[in-house]
């Protein structure tokens, strides 16, 4: 099935468009229509060979919305003219543990990422810069139908990144959360921590971003630059959720955290973190780390976002503008995501 | 009231008999004959000022056991001749939340350390390098009666401070437990482990402490130097206790321990670890930090340890042998901790 997309061939080069077959629709197989799909940093990272050797041409994107053209014999949860969502994973093994249990995003046997991944149909995969996908119908979620469809598709990385820990930590109303960064990450753990009844403060050393931070529905902000506004809130906070993939100072963050709370990493910084244990035991303190999530809680998530009339702050480009994207994303020139319109490839 | 010490007057000299007063008892102490004292890797760190300068004349040991002299008139749990022993910590605010809870040793106000802590009495703390005390009864511990009192000594630090997070984290029969470093620490986190009825396995870069393990009731032994057998342990454990104080490498520890396990660091390293985010990104696996224990945790491990007959392993020294043993201490050239014969003073 022929389908356009925009691919870089080599980790220096920029996108550019190109043209390539997604298999034939199996009996388990949605056929989508692509809509929209949200740039993470995650498909720079990958496409710049950043993250290891890239396969050659890539075609990232993990956050895509669209709608169902065509299902297979024995699917029966979508039909035709769907709005359906695929996020970061398009297949996993099944069979262990994690998967029987729904958490294919921990799969022991290493799930398929929705691109540069191998492939078990052949080859390997490619994502949602084009304008059509073949999924397996247990990768494919349900789009609520208030929600706007541009501004959906990054609650299928960005949304479920922040809301799985957040529901497994068991965070409630009147928990204090705080949220370091506030970028395509933290935006949707504001949102998403007020959505579950938290009291959310953003810690960022940018004094300028409180405005946007109160708009995004914030209650409170630390500028994490004075001194004593942070120690105003030693011992505050319930959870942290770090969003920052740069290297940073944990033993800030972990001095604002109450006895026993937790500091949720989900910001992957590429380079090793020095970390400080005292801090962490002379509070009894906590560090978790957490992945994407699973399909039944990212259907869960996207129910709670339709519910919550939760979605992502965007600014909706064409495809030309790619390469453009990218480097405004690793300049956090964006608010708060890029998403490509794929219904002009 | 005479107490006769070992002291050290600046962070470069020796220890030598040192004598000064103890306060007189008040209606809420007990008055201490102490009998035995254990060498804890923080009394050298604190009186070698490695931790910040300390306070001189600097009599270290907080793992005092000893034999009630004497009590004040407002105390009832304690009566001469009783077997008893003192801590890491002698006094905190006894009014902040943690306080209320029994867990002293997290006082929002700051606990008063055994040694090296500003008095409430006036001046400065000193510890159990010597052969009399005055606690506040809040402070004081019973000693089981079965208990051999010389080896009980380490309980009160090493022993609590790997009771209690298998204690927070809930091991249970059955768990598999790594324990990281076989040293005064790890060794009783091998017993204490043992006694929960978990699966212990010792961690170590060194062959030779194979059979050490064993006959302290480890069940298992993977030596970290061999690929082979730390990758036949991928996700293998529930728990790692992390016991080094050294830096060393977290991501092979965390590459052990199965999704959404933990690896509890007590062993607190003055340098900072390298911390790679993604291992615990990858399985959802957390980090907890600990602090020895509360007044009410750590009398219930006392009770524990008297029930399954766990004392440290010890070689027993006279005091004119500390500078010795600190040396030795340091090259972890003892199995498993120095105790202090008091009654030698």
């Amino acid at each position: 099935m022929e389908t356009k997309a925009y691919a870089n061939h080599a980790a220096d080069q920029a996108f550019v468009p190109y043209i390539f077959d997604r298999r034939d629709p199996g009996p388990e197989d949605v056929a989508i229509d692509i809509k929209y799909c949200g740039i993470c940093h995650s498909d720079i990272h990958t496409a710049r060979s950043e993250w290891g050797p890239a396969q050659y041409p890539c075609v990232p994107g993990h956050e895509i919305v669209g709608i169902v053209r065509d299902v297979g014999s024995n699917v029966t949860r979508f039909k035709a003219g769907d709005k359906v969502g695929v996020g970061c994973l398009v297949d996993s093994c099944r069979t262990c543990p994690s998967c029987e249990e729904g958490l294919e995003n921990y799969c022991e046997n290493g799930f398929t990422g929705t691109y540069n991944s191998t492939d078990r149909h052949g080859g390997y995969t490619k994502g949602g810069y084009s304008n059509f996908i073949v999924t397996d119908q247990r990768f494919v979620l349900s789009i609520p139908e208030n929600l706007d469809l541009a501004a959906t598709a990054p609650l299928l990385c960005a949304g479920i990144t922040t809301f799985s820990p957040l529901k497994h930590v068991g965070l409630k109303k009147g928990d204090k959360l705080g949220v370091l960064g506030l970028g395509g990450l933290g935006h949707m753990a504001v949102k998403l921590g007020a959505s579950f009844g938290a009291e959310v403060t953003v810690l960022s050393r940018s004094a300028h971003k409180q405005a946007d931070a109160e708009s995004l529905g914030a209650h409170r902000f630390v500028l994490s630059t004075n001194e004593n506004a942070v120690a105003e809130h030693a011992n505050y906070f319930d959870y942290i959720i770090d969003t920052v993939s740069a290297p940073h100072d944990l033993g800030q963050a972990f001095g604002m955290i109450k006895r026993e709370g937790t500091l949720i990493m989900v910001g992957a910084s590429d380079k090793p973190l020095d970390l400080n244990v005292f801090p962490m035991i002379l509070k009894r303190r906590k560090m978790l780390g957490s992945l994407i999530g699973g399909l039944p809680e990212t259907q869960e998530m996207l129910d709670h976002c339709g519910r919550h009339n939760i979605t992502a702050d965007i600014e909706l480009i064409d495809p030309e503008r790619i390469n453009e994207a990218f480097d405004r994303t690793v300049k956090s020139d964006v608010k708060y995501r890029f998403v490509i319109d794929c219904q002009k490839f």
